[in-house]
């Protein structure tokens, strides 16, 4: 399986990345708006594994380049990048892909971050608006924490949870996801009920403002 | 520490009764609009609690009855009712009682559950628009599946989230949940944070629709 990960040099997405190419013997390949830091990018995450003895297979190139023939595509990229960023790869998508939506609208203020969906009702719901109409679109890694993910030594122990309407597509980003250690994937139904899913990731943050001793906070459901 | 149970007849307040009863020395009052009915509640609970060799202290009254004197007002009623309780007990209530809400607005799709917050922004903040104001009201208890907690067998593991602008009723609440088995009470900051607290619910409930084998669910963060 050759993995796209579509901003793969900002924070969830060098943990995506990480996670991936240690614990998969899939093809990781990290894209950017620019080829060079991608390819820098990389490089740097080869290289932290190589100092694990992890032998990996990442490689770097512009967004566009990086999805062509993916077969999984994860938008890795800021909320207000999501819509400019499937405009500029949609036409290097096709209907045997899977599009991958991770991203969370939010507002802070001075109490805590806040669920701030665009119009669509969520991220995942826009994404699924904006790419062409045969491509399924799946909603995971929402609630994952970064920093945690981009640390190999840290355990996980995490849930995430998937939404989307094709069940094919959400089979195959559940299989991926149980490949990676301490992750466990959970069915949250359709894509109308992404809006649920995505505003856990405010709640972590305040949670782990707000309660001693927490921080890099995820979910784990039971 | 008097507990009154608002509502006290229905699911979530049968759990939380039954649990406060089988693992705190507090005295419980189940409340219900009808005197009768929380009478006969509270005396179905002490002998199911008699029946584990637990001697509790429930008693039943009508609503106003109940919260008077009370130290904690937990409003156990659905979202629904929750402004008309709220007008009918507020002149039996004084400033040096907490009141605890754990009520979440829902509606429902074919797809599942969705968050639907009142115009306050959630029921927390609708309750403490409504309760006179010099009596802290805290948000707790949200996502506790009502089903878990009544069954005295079912290990819970879960997290409770507490949100409220006064720290010392927010301490009060996190005393209480810390003396219940299973349950852990966390920060996740003040009133403005409800709804990202109260929203977890739906997802419990997609969450188990969609993902075999999982039912009853709670959450736990980590």
């Amino acid at each position: 399986v050759k993995i796209a990960i579509a901003g793969g040099t900002g924070d969830i997405g060098e943990g995506l990345t990480l996670r991936f190419a240690r614990d998969t013997d899939h093809r990781l390949v990290v894209g950017s708006r620019e080829a060079e830091k991608a390819q820098s990018a990389a490089s740097e995450y080869q290289s932290r594994l190589e100092t694990r003895g992890v032998e990996a297979d990442i490689s770097g190139a512009e967004n566009t380049a990086a999805v062509t023939d993916a077969d999984v595509v994860v938008l890795a990229v800021p909320p207000y990048h999501i819509g400019d960023t499937v405009v500029s790869i949609r036409d290097h998508l096709s209907g045997d892909q899977v599009v991958v939506s991770p991203a969370v609208g939010m507002r802070g203020d001075d109490d805590g971050l806040h669920y701030h969906p665009p119009g669509e009702g969520s991220v995942t719901e826009l994404v699924v608006d904006r790419v062409p109409g045969k491509i399924p679109v799946v909603g995971a890694f929402h609630n994952l924490a970064a920093g945690r993910l981009s640390d190999l030594d840290a355990e996980l122990g995490f849930d995430t949870l998937l939404v989307g309407d094709d069940a094919d597509a959400k089979a195959t980003v559940a299989s991926l996801v149980e490949e990676v250690d301490d992750l466990r994937p959970l069915d949250a139904g359709p894509h109308a009920n992404a809006a649920e899913v995505e505003s856990v990731t405010p709640l972590l943050v305040n949670v782990a403002r707000y309660s001693e001793g927490m921080h890099d906070l995820g979910v784990s459901f039971h």
